[in-house]
């Protein structure tokens, strides 16, 4: 048990849903969080969008578990960040504040976009950008008055720059290479073939997947170890930076201070992937003060749920983004 | 009955097996062929690639319907162009010349790729190059002695230029609008939430279908419709231009006397990309003198088995591409 002294005091509830299943605390604000439980099913999107009680169904047992080290009384804040949200959100919103009421007793719910426990995490209550890449890339900004969202569409519309993006760029130079097209890359093309074997074979190998993303973007640090000596890879990181930039550009704050910061696990690929981002972001946002993030966004949502129960919270509300339900006063 | 007289002649079965179907004639050399019998039903992929039963299965019926109008009294040769022969054809080369001949007795078989069908639909046997166009897009050349193949990789690793290519490139500017991120156009957003509804609503509709790639293909025909007023569109047709001419400059011969043809749905989109494309190829191409299709890929397989029975074929012949299995002597 991580909470500071013992005893019967109101908790909360932070929860990050994302593409590699739940992550749950139990925390009350000012004595800090127990250690995270996961649950490694993603929660399942159907016709109706996320599914509330899919969600539920892991959560229940999540909490129960976290509970008695917890040693809270009751949970009178839940904040659920979680993937798709903003699109994806509906049955969420209509449904889980309730089912959270009636199985925890929660109050106060916040139901937050992943962007926004990921900036959340990364610069709390600050003016700012927040780029944050894994498979996907999103960028999320704001004044303090109301979000901005760039990117973030998915692998076949958008999410520019991030690692299925990056992957796929240099699988199609790999094949390229292999028919003699220009903009092919005899190195990426080895790469390949030691990845996925002989690249006749790799459509096979990927169509019927149903993680092709994550396939796609399994081949972004390949692409990485080639940038050195490779110019087509240094290209396709070059490309990336680029496009990033312009999605961190298109919604940071144009005026006053503003901080940028990069989440997720894209950046662990490092000088490849920074040193250029570095001078892209440098470009298109001179004014804007880079600083490390400070955490994920699991932080996020402990931190939102902090400043929720202080009645204290900083972060524009918005339906989409970030929706807080309060118990109604009678 | 299109067959020219009638009697007891020995014929032939082709087959062109794509994306939306089957598509089945029984000929006579010499004397023409059938109307076409199809079936809407594409033949399935598993993970022996082109599954053999059940494009028998589907086969058998259409036949069996044709055999009385053709007249004839036995089918010697038998021709099947097939979408994914030349990656997914393994258990169709393995399996489906015995299951032809216990069926219909059939003696001669080829097994083609559709790539080659086309071709040979569009070309016949003179040294060239077509590109083939529609929700996908490969180029396929030959000096009469092999076969060079490029592209045709799927929407996630190339069929740069094809339908889901502009379709899908025409969504991200569309997406680009409206994040305010650079490269967006206005007209192509005004056109997807026309076709598609809110934006913000499009990865819902968009992910969970399995014909992905046939939705972004048909936006394709909205970006040649704002080409000639917007240039982010009109600069995607330059894109696809160039990249249909990478492709077919890759396996055209670069010596001699060639030919090049385009063929596929995709060209229905008319001069938008018409234009920029005559540009390119004859920017890349000089020598090649550029031809109309003669006809599409049952015309090809056709063709191949009318000289197939003819024991002509000039084409060459190859496992991948065009597989011929003929009668053991003995």
């Amino acid at each position: 048990m991580s909470l500071n002294g013992t005893g019967a005091g109101d908790g909360f509830l932070a929860v990050d849903s994302g593409g590699s299943g739940l992550r749950v605390v139990i925390g009350v604000p000012g004595r800090g969080t127990t250690a995270p439980r996961t649950s490694r099913v993603p929660v399942r999107t159907g016709p109706r969008g996320i599914d509330p009680g899919h969600l539920m169904e892991q959560l229940v047992p999540l909490v129960r578990a976290l509970e008695p080290e917890a040693g809270v009384s009751r949970l009178g804040t839940a904040v659920v960040g979680a993937a798709g949200m903003a699109t994806l959100g509906d049955a969420l919103r209509a449904e889980l504040p309730t089912a959270l009421e009636r199985e925890f007793g929660v109050r106060t719910v916040a139901l937050v976009a992943d962007a926004v426990t990921a900036y959340t995490g990364a610069l709390g209550p600050r003016p700012g950008a927040v780029v944050a890449a894994g498979t996907g890339l999103v960028a999320i900004g704001t004044d303090l008055t109301s979000w901005r969202r760039a990117d973030g569409w998915g692998h076949l519309l958008g999410d520019c720059g991030g690692g299925a993006w990056i992957g796929r760029a240099g699988l199609e130079a790999a094949l390229r290479a292999h028919d003699g097209r220009p903009g092919g890359s005899a190195a990426l093309l080895a790469r390949a073939e030691e990845s996925f074997g002989p690249v006749r074979e790799l459509p096979g190998r990927l169509y019927p997947r149903a993680d092709r993303p994550a396939v796609l973007a399994s081949f972004a640090p390949r692409v990485a170890d080639c940038a050195e000596s490779d110019p087509v890879a240094r290209g396709i990181l070059r490309e990336a930076a680029r496009h990033m930039a312009d999605s961190a550009a298109a919604v940071c704050p144009a005026e006053g201070q503003a901080h940028v910061s990069l989440t997720g696990g894209l950046f662990r690929m490092g000088a490849a992937l920074l040193v250029p981002l570095e001078e892209e972001l440098e470009r298109r946002l001179p004014h804007a003060r880079r600083v490390p993030a400070a955490g994920g966004p699991l932080d996020g949502s402990v931190q939102i749920a902090t400043e929720l129960a202080h009645n204290a919270l900083d972060l524009p509300h918005d339906e989409a983004m970030l929706y807080v339900v309060t118990p109604k006063r009678g």
